[in-house]
């Protein structure tokens, strides 16, 4: 039997880390990080998450406000009051529900926000950070999440063979780069890939990020490796499922998230993580200026 | 023996194929595309491959202008120097030799180059859009070198285990993307890969840019395997070396680029074709402001 990674032991370290960072901050007198939930409609989907980060984000300390806008708005009255949110220096991050509405062009929103507030990883100056290896930016939070669950395991990742299976840009590709920056020898698989499973075999670690319900049999799993399942998929009774088939799976990895209850559990904790991050970088700066003018 | 893959061959490809719609760009009364090559200092190796530029592309038929400023010029000095040449409407592309001088901080210039006319692929939104697969940015000419070959060759990538030595940012990373679009499976190697040699004859294709002279030999080859050597090192007689053992590789290959005469050969005109793109999306949108202006 494989040991189990579950994720809200990953989010009750990460959790606790954070809420002594904000004592300190108070002390020094400084407001708590804020978060800017931005949303247009009111998609179900969009709701439910919202609803848990308000509510996880106010019991680590953290502050969030909700600007929700009609689904009819017009493309440029939504960049306008957009632009007002990213230049507000009391909002240090921001998170956008995507897609905004089909008559706004999410690629504006994601070429306009400022990367030090893009605590989600969309903007293009983020990505090109995660590509060159360079921490300073922020990541994709499925991504981050991901290493932020080997981190805790204390899977060393250094050498190791790892099979990322799915090339999206919001997990697959920025976790290959986050994996490389940590010295992992990195294979990126997809639909297109021949022998998927003996390659997944060859891998130390298995990361499916494919988006289908128990893809991932038995006979992609070598034994003793480390499976992480970043799927996460709904079927018509409403049951969740992983990309990887666990039952099949448990008995042969050594380490295996599970599906709920891994991945997905860590991402709003990671959200806030690079919330509190982006409000350092930020006061930081501030101070940085504050000295110059002062001078 | 393998087949040798000569860079030759594809630059007499590529270039009368530029030379074809330079004249069909004359006909239209349209100037040449013109290439600025900014340099500080004289070093020896920025002139001599200056000089071949400027030779190349006369060749074709592309302008050029080498704006040369004193090795010691002040940074906020070849900045505004550097802003004018980003702003001229009659510059299309821009080259940039660097490392540029101590005293000049090179990353202020690749944040701050025109993505529009960074036909070298160092600006942060070309760099992103190679990571999202995006072909409408511009590649590092090396890395784009490596896929004309292939291309010119007539190599199937799809399914295609593909193994990449070296995880520069100049080449290894942006082709790695390169070679994802084309649905290859890719495997980053590096310094810190273990068994090597076993990963690399797993593969149908292996393309060394590590920079190491000969590093890659018969045992990191499978029979029949299509190898890219895009490694330029330079012994102390003065000779070139790839990457790969060539005199070891060329009875396991069945297809290998030589050192020299290989991808290196290759890499003007690529940027001169990234020039060419440059300029047809400039003129593109130059129509499209004028017929605006005229609506």
């Amino acid at each position: 039997m494989s040991a189990v990674l579950k994720g809200a032991d990953v989010v009750k370290e990460m959790n606790e880390a954070m809420m002594a960072q904000l004592a300190a901050r108070a002390a020094a007198g400084q407001d708590a990080p804020k978060l800017a939930i931005v949303r247009v409609g009111k998609r179900a989907d969009d709701l439910a998450y919202e609803r848990g980060a308000v509510k996880r984000f106010a019991n680590i300390g953290l502050r969030t406000e909700v600007y929700a806008y009609p689904a009819d708005i017009r493309q440029e009255d939504f960049l306008a009051a957009f632009r007002q949110i990213n230049d507000d220096p009391d909002i240090h991050g921001i998170l956008v529900f995507r897609p905004l509405a089909p008559q706004i062009d999410d690629q504006l929103v994601i070429e306009a926000i400022n990367p030090g507030k893009d605590v989600d990883g969309i903007s293009p100056v983020n990505m090109a950070k995660i590509f060159a290896g360079d921490s300073s930016g922020f990541a994709p939070c499925t991504a981050a999440a991901v290493m932020a669950i080997l981190d805790h395991a204390g899977i060393s990742l250094k050498g190791k063979r790892v099979a990322v299976v799915g090339r999206s840009l919001v997990v697959g590709k920025p976790l290959s780069m986050l994996l490389l920056a940590r010295d992992a020898t990195v294979t990126l698989c997809h639909s297109k890939t021949l022998d998927l499973p003996a390659l997944c075999r060859e891998s130390d670690i298995l990361v499916a990020c494919v988006g289908k319900a128990k893809l991932l049999g038995a006979e992609y799993i070598r034994p003793g490796a480390v499976v992480v399942d970043v799927g996460i998929n709904v079927d018509e009774e409403g049951g969740l499922w992983g990309d990887v088939d666990f039952a099949a799976a448990e008995s042969i990895a050594g380490a295996i998230t599970p599906v709920p209850g891994g991945v997905g559990t860590v991402t709003t904790s990671i959200l806030a993580r690079q919330l509190m991050k982006a409000a350092d970088i930020a006061g930081h700066q501030q101070g940085i200026n504050g000295a110059l003018m002062r001078y």
